[in-house]
């Protein structure tokens, strides 16, 4: 749930000047239009949902990997084995989205067919925000899910050693009315490195359970968590049941590295190191709720109320469902006209200048700032 | 992962004294000799496994169910609806076992004939540990997985009403070493009532995130979370990420009651009540990863021995994976010829001789007392 107020907003862009600019810059780097587009729309929702460590943020990495060939741009995913419901995808070691788009694509294809569509991919890259993939399934009226294995960030429990990644898991689903989707899209650590980094230019201390020390003990100190340490699993320390999160991490990734033939665990190279191409694995699926019992979207829609609606712990504080907190990062987008880019991002949003200014496109146009 | 120390068991019971048991209990209310050992075999394999929550303690609540004509046992499950990797299966209120082992077996028949099969289940009953289910895949080279919806007893975050189960879920898959398989076999709860109640029994508190009193509050005294409060889902509080819990929490309720069209939410009978039929919803999946990679197993393998092998926190104490408790539990079974069954069940150990004496079949024999 969003740590930023208001009040800290700077910079607001439009969300099609955003798109715009990731584009101007891809294919300035060759890349195709059609793949700059999809890690535009991918990077600018993940801004636009409030999930601001996978936007614009990312896209010098992008760039970088283009420019120094770690990721490739001249070719499509390809089918390596198929059934009428599965798939297996080879990435090809191009950009996250194009590969995502393209697996999602065809489970939502085998989910009109046969009520589920189930594809695990190897050879691909950093996807963006997992609930891009969830919510492509939804606009077909689908169950989507996808999973990401990602860079060793984190300490099993009982160990001391960064051996698993954030391992993002997501599912989304229709209700009854457009656009209250249910979207659950989480890390299956107990807070993404970006919450961390968050407090640590904040000069805030962090709860026990988000992160250890290099001896693997719990630190409040989130700079410790980042350079010497590791996150920890969601859960926490293993008398919270911190073992249950790390069995949801190697859950992610047994269907994603392991069903695939990706890298997997402390194999995956290191976060922001590109020595060598990511091979992430990676999965999608998409299940027609029409398959089973009628009425799906319905029951939804009423399971999701009955949350609302249930006794509040303190009344100023709403009983919220998966997809709610970036509800309301969308609705205050749109009040604002564009997407607002906090001081904490400033940081990048320079050296975003600097990347056009580099690459020798217009640079990005701010609408307003607060 | 166990609470009980070898110095706390006291009577050791053979497992085919256990499953015999069971099925006597159960033929002697009508029960046919096939339903009752799909229950005995699950009940048994709960205790042998650690989970002595689900197992052997709760023959009574199968035996009143069927006594009461709350759960029914003269007919078998049907598949309402059904694609060639999908079914919505009902049911028919009969006893857990029954219903789970019928329709992992479809999954299984799908998964190998088009790569998945996933199936959902409504008019259900508690079936018992999952991981029954997911090893029913492993056993046939395929992944499995399981979920249920339970009764009301966990907080949604931010709430104090009992609108969530402890909704567990289950993946377990094949590695290339026989015995050695992944199992994840947990609630989305922090932890489940059983150990609420284990540590009332002893006197203990427990620690922040685990329960709440009814005004939404944490609690350190489980006779409050169990009485007047409730559980809180996994990560606890919401600054350690409850919210992640309680999303996991309702996604497994979309797979099981919202998919199928059983009970859901809060509308689900409450813990221990028999006023009505549960009319639980379960989610069955079987994979084949043949459909996929190739050398599955061996990558899976490879993966559970680094985990193993990282540098520890403690050294006395080992890095696990999930299946290794359970484990580790049954050799010590195993090495003493029989379950042990700890002084906190002996209570309940009492009274299934009572039950014995009431119904007028044998009492259960004890191997030895330790």
């Amino acid at each position: 749930m969003s740590c930023i107020t208001p009040s800290e907003y700077t910079q607001v862009i439009g969300l099609k000047e955003v798109v715009d600019f990731c584009v101007r810059c891809m294919e300035k780097v060759s890349v195709s239009h059609s793949h700059s587009e999809s890690l535009a729309n991918v990077l600018v929702a993940g801004d636009y949902r409030g999930h601001y460590s996978h936007g614009l943020n990312r896209l010098e990495m992008y760039v970088a990997d283009i420019e120094k060939g770690v990721c490739v741009c001249n070719k499509e995913p390809v089918i390596v084995k198929e059934t009428v419901s599965t798939a297996l995808v080879n990435g090809g070691n191009l950009l996250g989205p194009v590969v995502g788009n393209f697996a999602m694509q065809l489970a939502i294809k085998k989910a009109r067919s046969t009520g589920i569509g189930w594809i695990a991919v190897n050879g691909s890259n950093h996807y963006g925000i997992a609930g891009w993939y969830s919510l492509m399934a939804v606009k077909e009226g689908l169950i989507g899910m996808s999973f990401t294995n990602t860079s060793p960030l984190v300490y099993p429990t009982r160990s001391k050693g960064r051996a698993l990644g954030t391992n993002p898991l997501t599912v989304a689903a229709p209700s009854s009315k457009a656009g209250d989707e249910f979207v659950l899209d989480m890390a299956t650590s107990a807070v993404a490195l970006g919450k961390l980094e968050m407090c640590r230019r904040r000069g805030l201390s962090i709860p026990d359970g988000w992160a250890a020390d290099d001896s693997g003990k719990s630190t409040n100190d989130p700079a410790v968590g980042i350079s010497k340490g590791a996150l920890m699993p969601l859960g926490g320390l293993e008398h919270t049941s911190g073992y249950k999160g790390y069995g949801l991490g190697m859950m992610v990734e047994l269907f994603c590295g392991i069903l695939s033939g990706a890298h997997y665990g402390s194999n995956i190279r290191q976060w922001m190191k590109t020595e060598r191409p990511a091979n992430l694995g990676q999965g999608f699926v998409a299940i027609d709720p029409n398959a089973f019992g009628f009425g799906f979207e319905d029951r939804l829609s009423d399971y999701m109320r009955m949350m609302r609606e249930l006794p509040r712990v303190d009344d100023s504080e709403p009983v919220l469902v998966p997809g709610d907190p970036e509800r309301r990062h969308m609705a205050e987008c749109d009040e604002l006209g564009g997407i607002p880019y906090p001081p904490v991002l400033i940081e990048s949003m320079a050296s975003l200048n600097r990347l056009a200014d580099r690459l020798g496109v217009a640079r990005m146009p701010v609408l307003k700032t607060l």
